[in-house]
């Protein structure tokens, strides 16, 4: 039987402090300098507290990419059509895009969600078709600039959605999930949600996504600021922000970092995108994101007051600014290493190597 | 029949550069806005330079732990005694060590060679005996505060052995090396090294090391000062450098360094101290350095100044400050990450994704 929000929520409980104060003690006993790992080091002990453990593992990878579209489009607020998120959910099932080099890379399976693409993609002739979770709470989004972008109800289905895929991924294994992004337009949505969230202004949240020239960026803030006016996104209530001037998408992003607290995994949020999905999670429930890594740093500008206002610092900072899970599939094979620095360094004694002087 | 240094860098040749404007044309057909994995795309396409290809292959990883002691620990520069130099020998080739988990992650094999430590390892009951090169060029360096650090021809040798030792693993299959480093008491004429060749100060360029309180790292400064002032090298000629202030596993890595560049195979080089072999490599052969990735950026203050100096950005900072090849072995996975975004993406044309609009 499907949870609701609010027991979802219910059952989200802190980290393990008792594994994180074991796991640092061990790491003060291995054969190295104090903490030489730097970041390694607070990776993997938040590892621990997760798992509560401290032989934390995160061999099985899977990376979860939300599709869905946006009716913002309609104000001209992106440089590509919107049929190209059809397009690309059928090239990551192809195995052609970005995500699929990165996360082939990282040994992690890439699952497709769509929760609200128009298009409906013709996935039989498809490499990786199983691959695809076709669970449409609408097909796109309303333009947000005249309206609330959904339902209240859709705003919750849309979480409780990303719940539940996620949910089954960890039911079937997953030891660690990360979280990816499909849909033209979904930087609108994105900067609005940041501009509510994290009190930053319009100016400082937009950006300029996937490349929209100065009049694009021009039209892209006015959307925002008319839709926020119009919409008046209460910022205290996360569903109502995400109904007002979210995504679909955006809500099953929200949904995988619930369901990685409440299930006790660790969740890669990656790039702009996905961290308004971890903002909108934040205001449900605070404390999931103990259980959220910040894969990157994204090039859109409002990424680092998002993350910020998260408390989360970011693992890599490589300019990407593509999404689709990207970044947080790269960032898996540092929190891997993490791991293993936890359960595969010798200490002091079990190496019989000598420690400081004095 | 062993080449000469001069041979080496007389047989170093540029970058492919046509094959970087190839892959610069590959990359901007790819699936994705232009140039949205950022920094990826820029390592992708130098690898195309270095192996002259646009469909570069760094799988096959080794990274190559140059061991050596130093004479200067006499003047109390570090906070763990020398015997910890052989014993992490014998940790390397157990499996034990720091490099051990993030080489195993990275998929990449471990090699130690001994160029210059005082003990002798027992290696034989160890599991990965056949991995340890020893082809000491001394047994500890002189303590450079009171003369050189070495001799020339050892200077010399010391980088012709780093030279012989990567190309044996370039011609046993290595797409890829990373440099590592273990000698108890090295950062201490890496500073030196980079306080001469950069033209930092010494305050700027010393750092706490493996952690040396206030008096040892006034101690350090002093020793490092009084080393430059007696022995006086000479910043054109990286060979007296090498000798006076050096070291021998540094001298290695250097020649590792010039190994990549005269094989095309790419180099990635760790922290303070290989950094500190770059500007040896860097100072004989300035076109070397192209070749080089640096893997990441270290806690070590000085790393900064010597990365600037090189022309090279990191790809990680983790607050990393272990040495031993780590940070290579960790940033060798995004490098890995960068050949398969120029080879396994597809382009807008074959995912048949409708482009930018207008």
């Amino acid at each position: 039987m499907a949870l609701t929000l609010g027991e979802i929520v219910a059952g989200i409980k802190p980290l393990d402090e008792k594994a994180v104060a074991d796991a640092g003690a061990h790491t003060a006993q291995l054969v190295m300098p104090p903490r030489a790992l730097g970041r390694l080091h607070d990776i993997g002990e938040r590892l621990c507290g997760i798992q509560g453990t401290i032989t934390p593992a995160v061999r099985a990878k899977a990376v979860l990419v939300m599709a869905g579209d946006h009716g913002i489009v309609e104000e001209g607020v992106s440089a590509f059509p919107q049929a190209v998120t059809g397009a690309m959910i059928a090239t990551f099932l192809a195995g052609g895009a970005g995500i699929n080099a990165l996360a082939s890379q990282a040994d992690a399976e890439v699952w497709v969600a769509d929760v609200g693409a128009v298009a409906d993609v013709e996935a039989a002739a498809l490499k990786n078709r199983d691959r695809l979770l076709v669970r449409k709470v609408g097909r796109g989004t309303r333009n947000f600039a005249r309206g609330p972008a959904m339902t209240r109800e859709q705003a919750a289905s849309a979480i409780v959605t990303g719940f539940e895929l996620a949910s089954g991924l960890i039911r079937n294994g997953a030891d660690i999930l990360g979280t990816g992004d499909m849909g033209i337009g979904n930087t609108t949505p994105s900067a609005a949600i940041g501009a509510v969230l994290t009190d930053r202004s319009i100016e400082e949240m937009v950006g300029r996504g996937t490349g929209v020239d100065d009049a694009g960026l021009a039209r892209k803030r006015d959307a925002i600021r008319r839709g926020i006016e119009l919409n008046r996104p209460d910022a205290a209530d996360g569903i109502d922000v995400l109904a007002k001037v979210g995504g679909f998408e955006i809500g099953g992003i929200a949904g995988i970092v619930l369901a990685g607290a409440f299930h006790r995994r660790p969740v890669v949020v990656d790039g702009f995108i996905s961290t308004a999905g971890a903002l909108i999670a934040q205001a449900l429930c605070p404390r999931a994101i103990e259980f959220v890594f910040s894969g990157h740093c994204s090039e859109e500008p409002g990424h680092r007051h998002m993350l910020r206002h998260l408390g989360l610092q970011p693992i890599l900072d490589l300019g990407l600014r593509l999404g689709e899970g990207t970044g947080a599939a790269l960032a898996m094979l540092v929190i891997d290493a993490a791991a293993r620095v936890m359960t595969e360094v010798m200490t002091f004694a079990e190496a019989q190597v000598p420690g400081k002087e004095g």
